[in-house]
């Protein structure tokens, strides 16, 4: 059957106006093919550690000063040191010494350097029984924790505020389990995600999660924030794929759940509220998770569209034409494409025109090669057949896929090098999901902050239209009280207009603790606060966040 | 590319040894092609009410007379009653007038007629308003309640066990929105899931959920239950497609939660606890679910295999060859066939020899005929090369497919017609998952009672070999106290020994409400509780289930 390079060919033979597709050659491009050290949304705690400036940004609680500690927990003692020493070796714990700042600074800062707490003791257990003697011994003395994974978050919910002890998963990392049958794994909670799906496609599977992080995220962290990233369009949400888990509760109990049964209806189902709570209900210490089968072959095409209108077009036949073999349709606009042109690709040939307002990145995978590039041509003669597409480019090999992904995934590096970026991770409904892109410039420039040397100089929008999940990303020169204030709460009122929701896949953290109420009700909020009530009652599980 | 036909012919031709398919023909079977009407794990109340014999069957109270009444619930009294009226109109609502009760009886017994309630008042709300005012009296007054669906379940969870009030679904059937982009469904929760099914199909999408009871079970039971049936293998479960829920909670406040978002990370995911809590919580009364786009072609083959572990090789191959397009693995034993043989094929001819071990069947589902015939075709010639079927049947049109389906979905009713039969619907890990039928034969064999002119003549397995779903049956001449002691607890903690769970897709309801401790150790049963107690503190929602 057809080669991809036949297909382009084929599809150049088209005579459709403006629809020839352009037949790159990726030449002298920056980046090489290896994805992930491209996609930095996250880096390692050592390699955070590394950049840290000499003169340390300031703590948060300096920057926020309305955030006050809580009174009622204690504060470290010389007597709660040695018992968590009893429990750790000298390699799984780092106390605050007085000279020893450093070590202890990659886990009091988050990655983006914008929040930072002053714990003075890191854990670093082994095991699950270590952690639960050490919650337990928290919990009796009120001595408050955050529990932290491979510390990528972007809201500031894996890093302490105040004096917090820090519990981390990155010792806590073996694979447990694999059935190669059921492909159901079983892990502990600090595994890192690109680990275990390397592990996976040794044995033809995969995880059914991918994010920009991946070589840092620990599988607990992305269970604990319910994380989505780019492969939930296809295999859904971690509240379907975790088939159990294993969790030390606030009072010490290890809750073992570490199911391997896809159906499993004998009462409530527990492990559901801890997916997506952020470590305030307990630690996960284990996973257990259904994978599918790794895919025999994946095909990667971008293509420019003159409107919104047209990317929902080519969302939806997309959903007929590739259907089950439909595994990402990604979205930016022409604001972000130039950033990423302008830091990531200078001096290299962009594989597309700058041009055009929205540019969408499709991938298929399946199981077999020339059924999924015959359903890629199909899709591609309807797109072109019915005008919803101007122009695009299709990976002819791996290098070309992990290079047309590096478009969609340095949007965020190219973002953070052009200045201070606002990120709000917004679902919104599809009928108006760009609209917020598009609202929020014309209001930063009616209030004339907006534009070449003013405060803002960039507003632009990309993310994940099979999901409803759209990044929306103010570029200021420096951040600011005033600016700020034009942006918030306008940003949560106009999504909770929409029935949209404030937090996507981020989470809440810190950032957001205040903000649910914009996209839950009272009533709901109430429950909340009850469930929290009854597993944690002195409230020492990553207090502050999530929900005040 | 090649027709079913052809695919016969092509392997007809491959000369292994006893690979050689049987060319079929579906020659004056007894059911015609309408597969729902046959799959009869369900009926309407109607229905129901229609066989009801006149002198119907014990009170569940008379029959387990160790189940009391709680004293702290209000029986119904003449105010009640006048407030009852004051909200529905007389259509809505069947009130014990001392000669209706055949008016009552259709809600106070279950399909199985296994369970019998006496309750007094059944009421049928048309509004979400109307349940939250008729709660709100009932917990203020503390009369029980028990929420009642399509009637269609299997453990006696929907029906009363003394007085409680019936609050049901029936009237409560409209559907609110469908947005044909994203494939998000809102309805009432009363809607029939065959309805929705239809509904969507004329609009090219489907409900990602399908049982034997769809002509008759509600979408709002159905999350109540968190049913699973023969969709899940390829589509997940409900806690991954449903979206959002409103619910009446025991105090009448209305949770309104209808979100149509595929991604919201806002607070403690509440909705998960509804999935699956048996109408313990509150009364769901609208959904929202992701729906997946409808396959343009299915396709349905049955093979003969001479092992259980080569039923997990064909599983285990299926995984690779059919991939994105498997849409159902299910399995039989020969007693089940010859069950279905005798009872549904009598006069006509089985278009397999019940002479194997085990038949397994295979669905695919995908957006392309040819690509999956021709997938279906590599499946089948690497299963008949390496040995691991003997025999099998490729239907070769709609309704063969149906028919085939009929083997599989036959079999509850052939069950009905052998004799008594005792239900157990367990996950169990795949290597040890046909060991309990084998085990619980040779079990009452040892005990003397299984055999011909012997109480037990019967033990049979079928069920979802891709869910890890068995489905044990025991057919007796009649239920006794006897035949139970040597069934039961053996079958829970056989279950239990191998970490499975004794109740995979049924729900505990009444019958297993005291058996969530083979599944669920103390501590989540106790957080279960606390949670319960939280949500309903006057234990209105229906009583006497689920948890005890």
């Amino acid at each position: 059957m057809r080669s991809s390079q036949g297909l382009l060919q084929l599809i150049g033979k088209v005579s459709y106006k403006r629809t020839i597709l352009h037949n790159f050659k990726f030449i002298n491009i920056a980046y090489n093919s290896q994805r992930r050290n491209y996609a930095s949304e996250a880096e390692t705690t050592a390699e955070i550690h590394k950049k840290v400036p000499t003169k340390v940004f300031n703590y948060t609680y300096d920057t926020y000063p309305h955030l006050k500690r809580n009174p009622n927990f204690k504060e470290l003692s010389p007597s709660d040191i040695k018992f968590f020493q009893s429990i750790l070796s000298s390699n799984e714990i780092i106390i605050d010494n007085g000279n020893n700042q450093d070590d202890l600074l990659p886990y009091n800062i988050d990655w983006m350097k914008k929040y930072r707490g002053k714990s003075r003791l890191v854990a670093k257990p082994k095991t699950t029984e270590q952690i639960a003697k050490l919650v337990k011994y928290c919990n009796e003395n009120k001595l408050a924790i955050v529990p932290q994974g491979g510390n990528t978050g972007l809201v500031g919910g894996g890093v302490p505020l105040f004096d917090e002890i820090i519990i981390s998963t990155n010792n806590l990392n073996k694979i447990r389990d694999f059935d190669h049958i059921s492909g159901t794994l079983v892990c502990d909670a600090g595994c890192i995600l690109e680990v275990l799906d390397n592990y996976l496609a040794e044995r033809g599977y995969m995880v059914p999660l991918d994010l920009g992080a991946k070589g840092s995220c620990h599988i607990g962290g992305n269970v604990a924030t319910n994380a989505g990233g780019l492969r939930l369009l296809r295999y859904g949400s971690l509240h379907g794929n975790v088939l159990g888990l294993e969790v030390v509760l606030p009072d010490g109990t290890i809750l073992e759940n570490l199911s391997t049964l896809r159906k499993d209806n004998t009462g409530y189902d527990l492990k559901q509220l801890f997916i997506g709570s952020e470590g305030t209900l307990g630690i996960i210490t284990g996973v257990s998770i259904l994978t599918p089968r790794r895919p025999k072959s994946v095909n990667v095409a971008v293509f420019c569209l003159n409107s919104f209108q047209n990317v929902q077009e080519a969302f939806n036949i997309s959903k007929g034409e590739l259907a089950e073999i439909l595994s990402a349709f990604e979205f930016w606009d022409i604001n972000a494409l130039r950033m990423v042109k302008h830091h990531l690709f200078q001096g290299t040939n962009l594989p597309l025109e700058d041009k055009y307002p929205f540019y969408v990145l499709v991938e298929t995978s399946g199981s077999n090669k020339e059924h999924n590039e015959e359903k890629l041509h199909n899709f591609m003669e309807i797109l072109m057949t019915k005008g919803v597409v101007e122009d695009g480019v299709v990976a002819q090999d791996n290098t070309q896929i992990q290079n047309l992904w590096l478009m969609r995934e340095g949007i965020p590096e190219a973002g953070s090098k052009s200045g201070s970026v606002y990120k709000y991770d917004l679902s919104i409904p599809l009928p108006v999901f760009y609209n917020i892109v598009e609202d929020m410039g014309n209001r930063l420039k009616d209030a004339g902050i907006f534009g070449k040397d003013k405060p803002v100089t960039d507003v632009f929008g990309y993310g994940h239209v099979g999901d409803g999940n759209i990044h929306l990303n103010i570029v200021a020169k420096s951040y600011s009280p005033e600016i700020t204030k034009l942006i918030e709460p306008y940003v949560y009122e106009w999504t909770a207009k929409y029935k949209g929701s404030v937090s996507a896949e981020h989470g809440l953290g810190l950032m957001k603790a205040d903000c649910i109420g914009y996209s839950k009700s009272q009533k709901m909020i109430s429950i909340m606060k009850q469930i929290k009530q009854t597993i944690d009652p002195n409230g020492i599980m990553n207090p502050y966040k999530f929900i005040l």
